[in-house]
């Protein structure tokens, strides 16, 4: 059941309908106002009145894909509980939280595993997309997690998806280790500060786009390489040598099977690892040499940086209130609701890092 | 410095002589007995007086390949310290030692790491072979490991390759879990053997050869697939049903692509282990789908199962003095030096695990 469903149960909302962006016919078709009856929760399930959202590169990433259309895109927000369904004990309507497309319904075997987050609550509860591109959208009570209203919304709102799924890859996937070396493909700022957090000594960014060198610089990468200035250098030949044998740890942020092979390259004979983070998922098999691979290397994936929402979003958020973890520098952009396609464009073209979109401006 | 060099410098041996078996000059010809002079133990080196060695596949595999030859053969050895080098002080002669194809020098980076066993003490040292099949050979001190004299020597021969490389495989490697599920493609009876001593309550055996059923149970199988025995089905379809969503761990023995990437889609969603043990190494790349490896399976590897032989090895011969750890069980065949063909016979032919092959019979 998703918001664009008629309900006519419906009975908190007034005038009972609310605005929906993300009504996509085709894939790649600029976003469009729709105006649409929410649902009311039902068991298990919440309804949030989102305050803002920010733009994830999986957003762009299924807009382009010839999936599941039509649909509403929007899964990095922060919201207010307006109105819960049947069952649900955990959270009030006017509670502030965090919905995050992965459950974390904390009864299943993976829920009670410390070995993974990829809760199994969906075949228990009715699992639903989060659609957070409109101003009321509903999601299963697994599925939001309870902030501490001393962070500002735009800054909560990135833990929904991006900074949650960048710095728990440095600190659940990869474990990264104080002193150690990092490289950073396809530059995920937010790798970058989980591996500034875990207190590695080298982190390197690898991306074409040399805008990134900025953030990258503010967050603490000590190196930078642009593919395009190495010549017919291969990059790990490069970074091995800047890493005298190779980084401990290779991130590979973006899904290509050639730069997986890239990473895996450059990490460390012996013990290096590298973690793929990318979402680009052309279905594209990657290959590993089994020469390398022998020689003590590890290849490991994961969805949404290993982060189990309830147990480590507020570990992130105090993190943040602590000023240990830095979430203001992620914020290029701000803009307004009626905007959105502007968001979009500011990410595709590399210009934004995060274009947070108010949904009452 | 190989023990077929010649050397003017000895002194010790009489009548200065030994036989040397593995006198091979081409891939895939039978080994035939050759009598050459042994060289002296350089600095920090140490000449062993070989009681009894074993074949391993690795033999078979470097015999198969047109690598290095003429070479002598044989890694997986027990031997008695008959003479040492300038700068040896860990070893005396008389002492019973293990040796190791894979040195453990203390002093590297990476003998000071516990990330790693790659000894790069290569590097320092003059790094040798073990060529063990010959009355007498030289090493480096890295590559001898002293064990408790309680151990007969055809069971302290075993750990020196095989048995510490499944083993270690299971227990550094993989850190098999009390309780996990462990599939064994290419059915490595050490694995095996390691997965029961780490509690495995699920070990499921895959090989094309029946006859690995039998020694499989002995060691704690609770399962056999016999991959003829299936039909079309995909031999990850089936273990993924068996182990009801996919084997905690799976280990590749045998060093095939095509194996590689259906133990990893055998391999549980969430937190599955693909741990390759492979040493055929025809150089082949393998491949890993992208979306499966986002849902959080890591591949690794390893080479002599992440033992480091003189911290390790002591450990595994109290265990088995222990009775914890099983050795007789491995040892098929036995025969004297003058026979080591037919123990290549039966290895190639499948019908022994482990062949000891006695210096003096
Ligand atoms: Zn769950
Ligand atoms: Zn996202
Ligand atoms: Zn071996
Ligand atoms: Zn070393």
């Amino acid at each position: 059941m998703g918001p664009q469903e008629k309900s006519s149960q419906d009975k908190r909302l007034t005038p009972s309908n609310q605005i929906i962006l993300g009504g996509v016919q085709r894939a790649g078709q600029r976003l469009r106002m729709e105006e649409v009856m929410v649902a009311s929760p039902g068991a298990f399930q919440v309804r949030l009145k989102i305050v803002c959202s920010s733009l994830c590169h999986s957003d762009v990433t299924f807009w382009h894909l010839p999936a599941l259309f039509p649909m509403i895109f929007g899964h990095e927000a922060f919201g207010v509980v307006e109105s819960v369904g049947e069952g649900v004990e955990e959270v009030s309507p006017g509670d502030l939280v965090v919905p995050s497309f992965l459950g974390n319904c904390g009864d299943c075997t993976e829920c009670r595993s410390e070995r993974t987050n990829l809760c199994d609550g969906a075949a228990i509860h009715n699992f639903l997309g989060v659609s957070s591109f409109a101003e009321y959208t509903v999601v299963d009570v697994s599925q939001v997690t309870l902030v501490d209203p001393a962070i500002p919304p735009e800054k909560a709102c990135l833990l929904s998806c991006g900074v949650s799924t960048g710095v728990g890859a440095a600190w659940k996937v990869a474990a990264v280790e104080q002193g150690s070396s990092v490289a950073v493909f396809g530059l995920g700022p937010w790798v970058v500060e989980g591996a500034r957090l875990r207190g590695a000594s080298t982190i390197i960014g690898i991306d074409l786009n040399p805008e990134k060198l900025d953030i990258g610089k503010k967050l603490g990468l000590t190196d930078f390489i642009n593919p395009k200035d190495i010549g017919d250098r291969p990059l790990s030949e490069v970074i091995v040598e800047m890493t005298d044998g190779g980084a401990d740890y290779c991130f590979e942020c973006i899904g290509l099977a050639s730069l997986v092979s890239e990473a895996f390259a450059s990490s460390r004979k012996g013990w290096g690892k590298t973690i793929i983070l990318g979402v680009e998922m052309r279905g594209e098999p990657f290959s590993i040499s089994s020469a390398e691979i022998m020689q003590g290397k590890t290849v490991t994936g994961s969805v949404f940086g290993g982060i189990k929402a309830k147990r480590d979003i507020p570990i992130l958020v105090k993190q943040y209130l602590d000023k240990e973890l830095r979430l203001d520098e992620f914020i290029t952009h701000e803009l307004g609701f009626q905007d959105i396609n502007k968001a979009f464009d500011l990410l595709v073209q590399g210009k934004s890092i995060r274009c947070i979109v108010w949904m009452d401006r």
